[in-house]
């Protein structure tokens, strides 16, 4: 539809002007978000305009863009990581306020782990997670929970794939990774010391649909010395209790 | 850009097609939303296909039609609702921790209280609240704090239209508001008795930026008999720290 001389939908122009905002970059003009979502000049401009009118983005009193409120309810209001977070909110809660510290729900996107939601003490140690952010399924306890219970094909691309290490300890080798999933899937949970930042250890357990498949991932960062043990239960009886509010376990 | 012989946009008819997803309507076939969104059934697909070849929507396996993740994710990550709702949370979660009851995070858009978050425990009492669901401002304790500290230009225009009754204590008197809004101003915050519904009483404060001005309401449904000035106190004290949060209070 409205496909223009080089081919691109004006979907996709969108998802490129979409894409240029990150959690770092919550602001742009208009000629910012044209050259990184390399659009011409003038369609950028008419792209952006348009947007603003409906309210998909929005501009403020010095002719910046943003992400309008507007976006996010639409995109919100009815979405899938709504209805699962809402489900695991209460149980998340319990955990945070038992361990007190960082807890967190993560979904696979695009051989990623998806960070749904994050919850924190203002006391709570180091963190590089993000609410919608994203981590390598090999490096966060979250990810080696939803690859070591993902299907063959995600498990051999991402072991086929290059390992790009975050720390020293992150694992970079695909036999040690390969080790690693089985000894996830025989604990049933993820240990992660150090792989995505030295002074913190991830665990993390997995959220089953009715069928037993793995649909989420809860897991808590701990400073590196803590135990694991407590969080392991808190989180497992968090992921049951989660199961239990989608109707996927009596 | 890439107009319709109907003179609509592109972007008007994404909005179209977002729009006619809600709440409790998460899945829809094409059909459907070429229907709800006014659009003849070929545009419709096209422009759908389009959107799921993106991810900003995604196809299941009965070919049904939902909000993508990603859509969310792009959303989210660098919306403001994320900034305010990340500085508020811990502040939430420590009112919610001790008043046992749902806590929430409102801003002013489009003449509507929108919520950001919602807090509850699983005994919480009743709520009509969403997670990006929409109140009336003048039914809602959120909406009263929001009303009461904006422009003169939208209190005129609320006060100027319907005032829709929700409950049989819904004030749907023009004069009665303007008494209720300035009492809000006096007292510094909002009660809500029964407004939204009979068994359920809003109490709601204003968080504000370093110019003094209201840029979201904190609030708490409680029950109808509960007593409301703990939970005021604690919503006052976590409204002072999510502006500290913000940097806009030292």
């Amino acid at each position: 539809m409205a496909n223009s001389p080089s081919g691109d939908s004006v979907t996709d122009r969108l998802l490129r002007v979409l894409e240029t905002f990150t959690p770092t970059r919550t602001v742009q003009t208009a000629a910012e978000i044209g050259r990184r979502a390399g659009l011409p000049t003038s369609t950028a401009h008419r792209l952006v305009g348009e947007l603003v009118e409906t309210g998909l983005l929005e501009r403020d009193e010095d002719r910046r863009i943003r992400i309008g409120m507007r976006l996010w309810e639409l995109a919100t209001r009815s979405s899938h990581a709504l209805r699962l977070r809402q489900a695991a909110m209460p149980y998340m809660e319990r955990v945070q306020g038992r361990i007190r510290e960082h807890t967190q729900l993560a979904i696979l996107e695009q051989d990623e782990a998806l960070f749904l939601e994050r919850l924190s003490s203002p006391d709570s140690g180091s963190n590089v997670t993000r609410v919608a952010g994203r981590l390598p399924l090999h490096a966060s306890s979250s990810g080696l929970v939803l690859l070591a219970f993902g299907t063959r094909e995600l498990q051999e691309r991402i072991l086929a794939g290059a390992l790009h290490p975050l720390t020293r300890e992150t694992i970079v080798d695909a036999a040690a990774l390969r080790r690693k999933l089985a000894e996830v899937r025989r604990l049933g949970h993820a240990i992660a010391p150090g792989y995505i930042e030295a002074v913190s250890v991830g665990v993390a357990v997995p959220v089953r649909d009715e069928t037993g498949a793995v649909i989420a991932a809860l897991s808590a960062v701990l400073p590196r010395d803590a135990q694991v043990e407590v969080p392991l239960f808190e989180l497992h009886s968090a992921a049951r209790d989660t199961e239990r509010a989608l109707g996927f376990r009596r």
